[in-house]
């Protein structure tokens, strides 16, 4: 049961790009498991990785084509992460990209492959590799919906967005989509999120917008802790709007592409909060005061991977001490108890309670305020620390019965 | 339900150490919930405390009267941790010490205490000093089985251990215990453990001996990586037996004593992961092969904290993919994923199983090996680094139905 997240809205088509998706049968259900993705030639393509040491093979692959030519064409493939296979499993990536590039004609090189799912199973490459040209055969550039449905594991709904914005006088779309529920804690990238648009950026800038955007979306989301072996977030600009290219890296029309896509990002990324796997709360963590923005980080990222403030809040429990014991455990040096206030407040309704002040409980605070707050779907903790001017803000889910239900179940 | 663990066997008198038990009225159950420790004159205390920021005020206050007296008292309440009180609750701890002095008829300097249980509530100080003399007057050197009761909160089982050994002709007593099931990831300290011995010790090998042990027993469990501020754990000598005192650093006395101190601890230590909340499997997480203590010590928490690794060990899922992936999120520098090798091993049975070589799943590995050793109620995990000539020892348990269950309920 996913956190006031529904089905994606209308999504609009992004002129250069088509999707086509397809049931290759990896999964052995009726879904589609396998999507492709066509870029018009002369599209760009910017990605972030995973900097999990033990990264997947289709990860190791996919950066080794994005350096050596033009991505072209996009495979993704749920059921299966093709990871920690091996030399075995980079030799099975290696075949998948050579599929697409018979069935397409292209180079090998011009295929990114993509993968999530289990963990340390082979690729069946046949059953992908049969599948492309059904996929193939039916790509369109109205097929985001599908797409966003066929890459997903166990996300109970899919993850989709569109923004159109009008810069000198043309109107660019950016259209993204995400799959991720658990195993979530990105490290200087994501699970897997494909955003597309029309405008045309020159490589560098495209790099640059797409950093910032994950710094401050994908980048700052967590369920579990837990950094996944396959994230990777694709960013494609196929330069088919009638916008000039972008090559300014501070020009208005940047300014205005970097606003749209930071707000798909964190859409899709708040997204995947909302549907963590057994999240019944979504959470936001704003650490406030702070000297450096590690340190804000660092209390930010504490409270947010306590199981044991992770079940108080499923439990609709104001047990503030949980929150303040991860803010003292944090390894903040010389934080001034005295100075630390924390705030729970409802994000929908607005209303809010002081819980901590002058280094313990605030003297007004009563249970009832506290448990009326800890009862809303969407629950912000502000955590000032009084000792600098830097904020900082997390987002994650509570820690449910279905967390463990889900992931205890996950393989049987 | 605990693992593997039951009451404590025969627990052994310390001269010197007289223990008293009551129920002053805190959880409001009709067990005890306050324990009163009388230390004979000339008995000496060592102590560490939790690196928790946000100490409680009896840690705070135990810490001064320390440096400033030898202790004749320990207090200890269950049902309530006087933590984030602020001054208040410093108050209410030096009250209780105060009425304990007067009382036994000493100065509140020499009294020492401790409290755990739920965080941000006053303490019942009237009901304590009500409840002192009910202790005192019944205090015995037999006592330990019904203080080790008196200190438990979420633990299912009291936890004491004895040992006795000849030194040089003279027979030394150790007896310790040790209260803790959630919140367990201790800092530098451990959660309230008390151990006694009859042997005399200088001031300073004292100290040495408790850091040495803690180390390596209550400084190398965790459950859920939350550090309490509450964490702590004294050693006292009442060198009451015919031993001489020990004072040299690395005398065979000294190494005679610490073997016995190290054992008590690891068991008190490996007790606490036993009874941990909702556990159902006791494992130990094992990295050899690193660089730096700290880097092995990194490896084995990321493992120890990881949900999905847990999860997959209450589900006696031999998902390996999951204890891949946190290895490679570690953070080592540089990590040659061709030389890691992981194996899974039964650790009351002996036999094992290589899961992971050459950065992928090992060929000869079957599911069916996995899942009987993931069957077992207590497990290794082997992390080879293959990097240097380091290893460290965690030990943790798995993240059952019955954690979430616990931790949404504790205060309702």
């Amino acid at each position: 049961m996913a956190v006031n997240l529904s089905e994606p809205g209308k999504l609009l088509p992004v002129a250069g790009v088509r999707l086509g998706t397809t049931n290759a049968g990896i999964k052995q259900t009726e879904r589609d498991d396998l999507a492709l993705l066509e870029l018009a030639p002369g599209s760009r393509c910017a990605a972030v990785f995973t900097r999990n040491a033990f990264c997947a093979a289709p990860v190791a692959l996919a950066r080794k084509h994005l350096a050596n030519a033009a991505p072209r064409y996009l495979l993704i493939n749920s059921g299966n992460a093709n990871a920690g296979t091996g030399q075995a499993g980079y030799d099975d990536a290696v075949a998948c990209c050579a599929g697409v590039a018979q069935t397409a004609n292209t180079a090998p090189e011009s295929v990114l492959p993509f993968s999530t799912g289990v963990i340390g199973m082979r690729l069946p490459v046949a059953k992908i590799t049969a599948a492309v040209p059904r996929a193939l055969e039916q790509a369109d550039t109205d097929n985001w919906a599908a797409a966003a449905r066929a890459i997903m594991t166990t996300d109970t709904l899919a993850k989709a967005v569109s923004r159109q914005i009008r810069i000198d006088g043309a109107t660019i779309t950016v259209t993204g989509m995400a799959k991720g529920s658990g195993m979530i804690r990105p490290d200087m990238a994501t699970m897997l999120a494909f955003i597309a648009t029309d405008a045309a950026l020159s490589q560098a800038v495209l790099q640059d917008c797409l950093n910032q955007a994950v710094a401050q979306s994908f980048n700052r989301i967590t369920v579990d802790g837990d950094t996944s072996t396959n994230d990777a977030c694709v960013l494609i600009a196929s330069g088919q709007s009638d916008l000039a290219e972008i090559d300014a890296p501070d020009s208005p029309a940047r300014l205005a592409f970097q606003n749209a896509l930071d707000e798909v990002c964190r859409e899709l990324a708040q997204a995947i909060i909302r549907d963590g796997e057994g999240a019944t709360k979504f959470i936001s963590i704003q650490v406030q005061g702070g000297q450096t923005e590690e340190e804000c980080l660092q209390v930010a990222y504490t409270v947010a991977h306590s199981p044991l403030v992770k079940t108080a809040f499923f439990a609709s429990d104001a047990n503030w001490g949980r929150i303040l014991a991860a803010v003292g455990r944090a390894g903040l040096s010389d934080l001034v108890l005295e100075d630390v206030r924390i705030e729970l407040a409802d994000r929908l309704q607005g209303n809010r309670v002081c819980i901590v002040e002058n280094g313990g409980s605030a003297p007004q605070y009563t249970e009832q305020q506290g448990s009326a707050i800890m009862a809303a779907s969407e629950i912000d903790i502000r955590i000032q620390l009084g000792r600098g001017e830097i904020q900082q803000e997390v987002w994650t889910c509570d820690l449910s019965h279905d967390y463990v239900r889900i992931n205890a179940e996950y393989r049987t």
